[in-house]
């Protein structure tokens, strides 16, 4: 952490005096507690008692949107949906022939959802609108705020924004209970027309998304910032265990082919390969069941799986090796025998721009902020807006880690320091310190 | 084996002859080849692709019924079907203050089962039946030979014949998809009349059942006769472990509470346990699945479960305590917590007559056949018997241990060897053999 706040504040230095924003923009403040106001009017919308059900292409997901939307308007956006469904709140800059800068995030949850995770982005993206619009700042590239559709049924609106969402993917059945191609409908998009919604490179100068850490590991080192390096990538394997189903009663301990006991193995082999090796990296099973699953019957078949998440594919690869190398014994011992069944599309690791990393931590750093490079384990569309302009993702602390469940939690002052640090980044970039690297 | 049959053999010679059956009653030899093609006439009864669905209370059961009263009736047994659903053929003695020598088993099957199972036991007693019929060999006490009602849905029949069978019992949901009741119903009993298929303690001099082992121990030690000890008892326990849900990508492996590294640390330590202790009881962990269960959430709850059966239930008791002892440090260990619950009905240990035992040793050795002591790690209708008569039961190979299975097979020659030592464990008692002791 310390290393990576002196390198950036190195660099900074080096061109601050150039393109850095004007004395009277770097006073901009957020309000906190607007932000955290809009936070729990948002969280009302598809509450219930197990949580927030405001998934994508619902009733609440549709109210959720027309209240963002009428934020977008008092903060002085033009708002557009385009043909996947985000929705687009544009502010003009001084000079047209600008690229404009975009940043947001989204608001479906999963089911028995939080109300923070892409909440706090898109609440602090409009913030930072907000801000600009209540002091007269106009910027030089034109902004845009985003509100991306689906994000947890699969980054959906941010797929096709770099046109890579296919006719499949909009066959999928999304959490609503509609498809993907009908919840577009819903939310006023038009799936028919959906390459609209691509945008070229070079149409952004760059990218931009807050989220919430869904992670511990901001909180429990006690650090305000994370810059994300990238978001990692993810291989899913199906694994199947056969054995031999017998009799429980009949057939004695020494002559079974249990592949439950032969599972159990595996599973524990999984979490000691991942955590004999220093990193980031990790590695889970998830799934698991036992067939005939009687309570009398010796286990014949088990079906689990594989979960492994990185920033280096090589790290996934070495890892999923050294596990195949704890199931050849495993196999050799309990007579039982082992399939891995990679599941396509595998996510691949997406780097972030080193520029945009540096100009978020020179921006915590002048805000008094501490900040940590890190890894992001879970996906976002900040990984597909990487193909398409220079992106940054900024984390604020999720408090004990906990993430798409009720219990999520971010604090006021958080929010605010991110949405905070938002602001500089944007208008940094805005200054031209992106080129000037 | 060896000390076994040398005991056995002693207490023979003491009391041989003076109730030994007659030197020509000892020639009396079953017919191999019938029983082979019985056999194979029952096994076209209910056949399937998968293994044959003669389920209780069937058309197939109800068909594989009328095919065996019509043995019976080729057998000169008087044929009746009690209130349970039973079917009774019953021989005449040459005294009629004698109480009554049963024999046989069932012949209903489990879904995608066998063609052995209790088949062997039913016509291997109609076998014996057959041969006393050919040879005009009338008994001292009357005979009867039994085909139990649903064995594989709960010893309905059994229970029935006890005393036992509960109006709840009969509620039950059975293989066919009827209720006990209205099964019992189809194959001629009468549930309202239930009570009237209990016989009396005294009614019965002595029951006796002939099955196949349904494991690999007389096979893989060459031993042709198991003289079984009692059926083994069984506790099943439904087990659930909590840890704490959350996200596989920015969860650090360092910071998890996951539900099925416990569970998995749990199944190896219910083996560990189980084959550390000498003996033959088992111990089985068969059923598991993980909640939420998908590939990207750290499993937060495991339902899981375990069964452990013995001879004695102090050894139950004894192997359940060391395993909860292995509990309690999973659960420090990977902060878990784990709860056993006690499913009912508990099977509790049933042993056989040790004077029964004894004679079933002594017709083994007179026949030229090896035997050993062995519990039956499967229950049977035998086990309710041993609650009305001395009972024994008679084990014959199964080739690999193959039980409850299309694959399941017993040799003719193992069949005619069962039903040779059932022919002459009924005479000996028959005889007074049982008394004498």
């Amino acid at each position: 952490m310390k290393s990576s706040i002196i390198k950036t504040g190195l660099f900074f230095i080096s061109f601050s005096l150039l393109t850095a924003p004007s004395v009277c923009q770097k006073r901009l403040q957020v309000d906190a507690a607007r932000i955290e106001k809009r936070i729990l009017a948002l969280a009302e919308i598809g509450k219930s008692e197990t949580g927030n059900q405001r998934v994508a292409f619902s009733d609440a997901d549709v109210k959720g949107r027309e209240y963002v939307m009428s934020l977008m308007k008092e903060a002085g956006l033009t708002v557009r949906i385009d043909a996947a469904g985000n929705i687009l709140g544009r502010r003009e800059g001084k000079d047209p022939k600008l690229a404009t800068i975009m940043f947001g995030s989204h608001i479906d949850c999963v089911p028995n959802g939080g109300s923070y995770d892409g909440d706090v982005g898109v609440i602090a993206a409009l913030e930072c609108a907000q801000v600009l619009k209540e002091h007269n700042v106009v910027t030089r590239h034109p902004l845009e705020v985003v509100v991306f559709s689906d994000e947890e049924g699969g980054l959906i609106g941010s797929r096709a924004m770099i046109g890579e969402l296919s006719d499949k993917a909009m066959d999928v059945m999304s959490h609503s209970g509609k498809t993907v191609r009908d919840g577009i409908r819903v939310i006023g998009g038009n799936p028919e027309r959906i390459k609209e919604a691509a945008r070229k490179k070079g149409d952004l100068k760059a990218f931009l998304e807050l989220h919430i850490e869904q992670g511990g590991t901001l909180e429990s080192e006690g650090v305000h910032i994370g810059v994300v390096e990238g978001i990692v990538g993810i291989k899913w394997w199906s694994v199947t265990v056969e054995g031999f189903a017998n009799h429980a009663g009949t057939t004695p301990m020494d002559n079974r082919q249990d592949a439950l006991v032969a599972a159990a193995r595996y599973v524990l082999a999984v979490n000691k390969v991942v955590t004999s090796l220093h990193g980031r990296h990790v590695g889970t099973v998830g799934r698991i069941s036992a067939e005939p699953g009687a309570l009398n019957v010796i286990p014949g078949k088990v079906h689990t799986s594989l979960e492994i998440r990185d920033l280096s594919e090589k790290t996934i690869d070495l890892l999923f090796s050294m596990i195949q190398e704890e199931v050849i014994k495993i196999e050799r011992e309990t007579r039982t025998k082992f399939t891995f069944m990679l599941i396509e599309p595998i996510s691949t690791p997406a780097l972030t721009d080193e520029r945009v990393r540096s100009i978020i931590a020179v921006s915590a750093k002048e805000l008094g902020l501490s900040s940590t490079l890190m890894p992001s384990g879970a996906g976002h569309d900040a990984q597909d807006m990487t193909h398409l302009a220079p992106t940054g993702m900024i984390f604020v602390p999720s408090v004990g880690g906990i993430s798409h469940s009720p219990k999520e939690f971010t604090k006021r002052e958080d929010m605010a320091n991110g949405a905070n640090v938002l602001l500089q980044t944007v208008l940094k970039i805005d200054q031209g310190m992106l080129d000037n690297h």
